[in-house]
């Protein structure tokens, strides 16, 4: 566990949330934290998640955790059960803090990351003094986050947990054969992107090999060019492979939408073809 | 009033307006502040207040200043007269700093805070070399506000007003009767929950009473269920009454928009019906 | 060149793209950057420049950038050629540094300001480990943002260039004669006032010749009255001339969108017509 950090530090505390901006609940949780640690700088990564879509909260977070300085605290907010019995929690995964409901959310960075501790947040000297039923981001999850980044040890925030409790996301990982991945579209960018489980990681070769092509068996839909690139002149409506910067294969359309153009949703079967070297 | 900080302090400072976030105008306004006080922390409370709705201004302001840091400073920009007769001011109420025009925006803060010191902005010194006719925002209050957050005094800033010339909004106060509160819809939030103007001051023992109803007289509607929480269960149509975020009484839908399905806009009469005990 | 920063100071660093905020694309720029510079205090400039208009970019930039503290640094990502041959740059003009692509997103500042500095980011050592091909904003731009707010003197982060080699915008500049000035719409607002790019400053008696008025050639419209304010008693349907706070000289309607009612897009021949004096 790190030192308690002095007050001439800047500790990061980035947010996630469905909440949108237009209502003030991201600027009141901010203003709640500004209380306790004066000197945080606040980032956020999101908060135009779709209303209480866990799946998207979880991507936005695992594509982007590892881009912020160790000791940075996530406070993450996509929460369908508010006042249900999903569990407050707080936990250090590799160099970095998180803060949020137990439902999921935190699912790419466990799948990613040692755990170090997981706490319940049971101890309510942490909370604001009231505590409303309807918005535990500013009563609970804020004033904690903001606890951590001033360098409380997790232990005090509440009782002990174990990491083996926590809930995951059903999700079928990516099926890996012979010749084929079989996958699912896991996410859908503003852009309109199509974005697949498969990350680069399982086919490290994927612009070496002489052919791979992507398959979404429940259209009949065959996707067959690669492309490095989204170049200005590309301007035909021909879909194409890429990689992500998320690191994972998608498909798009150059200044279209592949979801709209191939009427594809989340959860489409996806399955890339490769021959064999 | 308090002492000029040092430059080691962090002061916070709060953006509130009907700007948007497409043009360049809030960037603007931390930028001319960054200049005049670079260890600010900029929090930003919302900037989608529809375009000149000075009663969802002070609505967002009036339940969000309480959860911010003593010394904050709020900066709040929603003026359908700019360039008109009402002044611009700055006051400080309880421990915070405001900054904006005097058209209704401080409506609620004023309601609950003592005010201590209120001064109308006539010292072009603490202004931008040349104040344009169309952005006092960029050119007044960003710099006062910043003036303020550096430790400035009021009293350096222009003239002494005194509290009771300052605007109020045209609401009616809830009129609380033996058996009923009447009361009107004073804010919709973004997914559509109905915020009645009745505290829950105003009748504590709202979970307690065998019975609590909610009479919309003009749509000839009864809500008659009360919840303490949004859970993730309930997912049928049937409205009910609970306890806003902001501490006062709502009508939501679970999953829906209680606005849009019960056709309520704001300003409709709202009246809360109970036992006596 | 100035010195390095100490660790104390705080360095504005200002963004611009056209990412939107509901991807994590711009909270993941500013976790790279706290990496790097942690004291650094990140202000949105906007995000929801049109998806690759780099003639919007270049006006939000070239509009704002001038109230911003000297030294602080632009991070501009609006980038329709990622991968293709424009260059990544960065430079400094006047008391401000810009990072971005060279592809005319700087025009307005390189008509402006004197530019001491100009490198290509050749210097891999200032990049991320790992560069995509489809995200600079994140692996090359953010870092080198954050190193040089920083201090690192940008002849570390690559080759030097000539100034007359970045690319300019293909913009007719406004022509003036001795009784009109020939311009074109440039800019049109969230509010649907239309900007012309005839700057105050070639007509800045504007409000003192008895008579200024704007014609559009190709719509056979004339508009002739001039206003300084944007009243909130003047709510008639009747197009006025006026001084946006940008410099500009632009087209309003009061409580309406000048763009939507006269019907009017971006690029539109306007001439503005004057007596002599």
């Amino acid at each position: 566990m790190r030192q308690p950090v002095s007050s001439s530090n800047t500790a990061a505390i980035a947010l996630l949330t469905d909440f949108g901006l237009r209502d003030n609940y991201v600027g009141v949780m901010k203003g709640v934290m500004a209380g306790i640690v004066p000197q945080a700088s606040f980032i956020d990564l999101t908060h135009e998640i779709p209303p209480q879509d866990v799946l998207a909260g979880a991507w936005a977070l695992g594509t982007g955790y590892r881009y912020f300085p160790g000791g940075s605290v996530f406070l993450c907010v996509v929460d369908p059960g508010v006042g249900s019995t999903r569990a407050p929690i707080a936990f250090q995964a590799g160099d970095w803090y998180f803060v949020g409901p137990d439902n999921g959310l935190f699912h790419f960075v466990l799948a990613e990351q040692p755990v170090h501790t997981i706490v319940k947040l049971t101890n309510q000297a942490y909370h604001l003094p009231i505590v409303s039923a309807t918005f535990q981001g500013r009563d609970v999850f804020a004033p904690v986050a903001a606890h951590i980044a001033a360098g409380r040890p997790l232990s005090e925030l509440g009782e002990m947990l174990s990491v083996d409790t926590l809930r995951q996301l059903e999700l079928q990982p990516p099926l890996v054969k012979k010749d084929r991945i079989e996958s699912e579209i896991i996410y859908i960018d503003q852009f309109g992107n199509l974005i697949s489980s498969i990350h680069l990681n399982l086919l490290p070769d994927f612009f070496e090999r002489s052919t791979v092509r992507l398959l979404f068996p429940g259209k009949q839909l065959m996707i067959t060019e690669r492309r490095r690139f989204f170049a200005a002149s590309d301007d035909e409506q021909q879909p194409f492979l890429y990689v992500d910067s998320s690191g994972y294969i998608g498909i798009a359309i150059c200044n279209g939408s592949a979801a709209r153009q191939l009427d594809i949703q989340r959860g489409e079967a996806a399955t890339l073809l490769f021959n064999n070297k």
